[in-house]
Order: C-alpha cells, then structure tokens, then sequence
C-alpha cells in the first residue's frame, strides 16, 4: 500500500527558470525528487529539502534508456512513494512528450500509487522562442509534428511531409542521415531547416541551412541535445526583429545565429 | 525610435500557475502588459504595478482575430513600446503556436523594436497532463502533430493521417464536422478520440469517444476552449494509476472523465 503519491513535473528544457509555478511548487513540497540529467542543477535550489536521485542515463545502472534502466526507476518511484508523501518525478522538457511517461504510469497503476502530472514547456516550443521562428505561420504553417528521428530499434526514419513543419527531437547524432531520408521521403533539397542546440539555456545556438545542407549542421552542434526544424516554421520572419540588448531586464536570450554561408550549400 | 522592448511570454493553458518562473519574472518587471481574453486574470497579481490592456476579442474593437483588430494590436504594441521600458505581450499557451506571433514580430521588427520570447506550456500538454494520457507512447506513438481545425478562411480541414496522433485546437464548436471530415481522410471510425476543454484549469473537463461518436462530445464542451486529440495519444493508460485525491499538496487536477457509454457509440 502507497503512503504518498506521486507528482510528475517538466522541468522545461533549459534554464530552471524555465519550469512552471506549479511545477515549483511540487518540488518545495517534494520528499523525494528522482531527476533525468538533462534537468537544470540549479533545479535543486527549489527543493533543497528533499533527497535528489539522479535516474539520469550516467546515474543509475548505465543506461537509463534501456528497458532494464527503465525497469530500475519504475521500481524506485514505486518503492519511494511507499515510503514519503510526496515524490516528484522531474522530467526535461514535458513528460507527455519523448518522456517514457506511459512506463511509469503504468507502474504505479500496478502499485496502486496515486499521481499527478505537471505539464511543461518543450524543446521545440523554445526553440522556436530562441530564435524568434514560430511554429505556426499564417495561410503557410498551419500545423506542425513533433517526432524522434529514432525508432524503438535505434534506426532512423523520415516521415513523408506529415505536417508544414516537423520537429525532430533526438536527432543531433545523426543530422547528415536524417537529411538523406528526409530527401528520399518526399522534402525538396531547398526547404528551409532550423537546427537549435541546449534550446531555452543561455548559450542556445542556433543555424539556418537548407535541407540539402542539414549536414553541415553536425560539427556546430556536436555533442548538444538538438532539435531539428524543417519545412515552414524553420523559414526566418520576413524582417526579422533586432534581438534584445544583452542587458535586457528579463534573462537575455540570445541565440548565436551561426548561418551557413549560402555558398558552402 | 524605440524606449523600451517586448517580451512575449506564454501564460500557458490555463490557471495562473502554469505560467514559468521567466515569465512570471517578466511579468513582475512590465511597464504595461498588453493580454488576451483567454488568460487567468489572477496573472494580475504577479504585476500589480503594470497597466493591463485587454486587447483580446471582446475587449479590443470587436474582433482580436480579424485584420482590422490585429492591425490595430500591432500598432499599439509599437506605440507602446516607444513609451514605455518594458512591455509584456501575455498570450494564452505558447506564443509559437496558433499564436499569431508572426504578425506582430514583423510589426515590432517594422518599427525598430527590440523583443525576445520566453515559451509556454501549450494547451495539447495541459490536456495529455490532465488526462494522464501521453502524447507520444512506445512503439506505437512515435510522433504527434499539432494543427488548427480552422483555415484562414474559416472552413474546416481533416488531414490524411499526418502523425501517429493529431491535436486538433480551436474545432470545439465544429466537432460533429471535424469527426466527419477526420473518418473522410481516411481515419478508422474506431480510433480513439480524447475531447479536453479547459486544459490546465481546476475545471478541466475530458471525454472519451471513438472518432464516429466524436459529434456526442459537443454539448458536454460547448462553449469551453477545446483541444481535441486523435489517435493512439488518445487512448488510456491501460491500467489508469488512480487520481491523485482532492486534498493533494498541489493544485488537484482532477478532470472528469465523462466517458460516452459504450452502448451509444
């Protein structure tokens, strides 16, 4: 039988700042926080209370990823809310995207743990923010997909134009691949690509390139969790507004605009 | 010339506290704060000190969403930001998506106005975070596309199965058409429908639906704002974990799953 219950909270995809209030609030309130790597350190600041399990790939038995990983941090979210009122679950970005959610709800269902979920902004929601490119666009992007390049068996795979735009989570190691499938699957050589890396952080980095060039975007991202726009909302607003000053009030964001030169593509 | 700058910043779906900690800063910090009708007005709270301007439908010359009335936001944006140091654009969910945001980028980067985005949590999130049903899933849920019902002219479009789930904004007052449509692209009549409105709100509502019974949704959510989510993001968590109880430490989040009988799909 469950003492507490557990809440699930996205960190958001950078910053700290970056989660929500409510998210905020379950962690001052938290006994336990079982974290991913990728979630901000400075997160701990808001729970300096509660014990922090790192659950990360590098933390906990190698390989958070894998199916005996994901076993492992089921078991220990079961077994923490046996013991404590409240377990927060911190996840990067939101849980309901890319975050292994259904595995771990579904282990407490088993267990009979109650829970919650605290929804937060993804990476592609600050991507977009970074680099001043929306999502969607009048009459030209009226929808866009958010996919990971990567299957269940660890290969990649394209999608035939599902949307005006796509967004590919999870794709940096293998941008050049990922340019040639999207080519074979139907995207012509000069739509317009976005790739931003550590999106929502302050040394976000962003470049502009043509699909036929994605390629060239491996190097300057390398080793940097990425994502990858392409088609419609990758496009530039026509005058794009100055950035703001570096001394701006709020946090500064400024993406270094890294654009490929149009005669290396 | 331009005194101050623009931050636009996501409010998120919902009640006050799915707005970030960045963006609650920038809040604290606006000169004038220029919002939409859709927005908690507890947000006041977080700039007591600012000007609040409601420039959404209702409060705005008739119509926000028209030229005439977005022309008119554009322009006073400008006017403001040459007044003023710091001017917060609020906008329900995320500024990237379904947000408008292009035309107004373009009318501060027109006038010379410095601006940035600080990104929210988007109303698909909230509603997939309410009804404990993740929008990607393993194997099965690879990607999701987030698309709007409505065309610019204001008739409605189905895509031919672009993503493995779609979230369908602004359809809540043309279910039965949008469920029509969705069966004429070529999804099953069976595929899970998932109707959320008021995501992110103590008074979130969901129903579930196979997509020929989707018209049985309308009535339950009339006049609510609506996200509508079709496939496999739509499905329940095999074992639903239990809701979290009334008196949870944090907000409770307790949709009502008002599930159709099965005998009158």
């Amino acid at each position: 039988m469950s003492l507490g219950h557990v809440v699930f909270v996205g960190a958001g995809p950078g910053a700290a700042d970056l989660i929500t209030l409510r998210g905020a609030r379950a962690l001052a309130q938290a006994d336990v926080v079982l974290f991913d790597a990728l979630t901000d350190p400075a997160l701990r600041e808001l729970a300096p209370q509660a014990r922090w399990l790192d659950v990360g790939k590098r933390g906990f038995g190698g390989n958070g990823c894998n199916s005996t990983g994901q076993a492992r941090i089921n078991a220990l979210l079961v077994a923490m809310a046996s013991r404590h009122a409240q377990v927060v679950r911190l996840k990067g970005g939101d849980p309901s995207l890319f975050g292994r959610l259904e595995e771990e709800l579904l282990a407490l269902a088993e267990a009979g743990t109650t829970c919650e979920i605290v929804p937060g902004v993804t990476a592609a929601l600050a991507a977009a923010a970074d680099t001043r490119r929306p999502l969607t666009r009048r009459g030209r992007g009226r929808s866009v997909a958010f996919t990971t390049a990567m299957t269940r068996e660890g290969s990649l795979h394209a999608d035939p134009k599902p949307a005006d735009s796509e967004v590919y989570y999870m794709a940096g190691r293998q941008l050049a691949v990922l340019g040639r499938r999207l080519r074979a699957a139907g995207w012509a050589a000069d739509t317009p690509v976005c790739v931003v890396s550590r999106a929502g952080w302050p040394d976000s980095l962003a470049s502009s390139h043509p699909l036929a060039g994605l390629a060239e975007a491996a190097l300057l991202h390398s080793g940097r969790p990425t994502v990858v726009t392409v088609g419609e909302a990758a496009r530039e607003v026509a005058v794009a507004a100055p950035a703001a000053p570096a001394a701006s009030a709020v946090r500064a964001l400024q993406p270094v605009q890294a654009e490929a030169p149009a005669a290396a593509l």
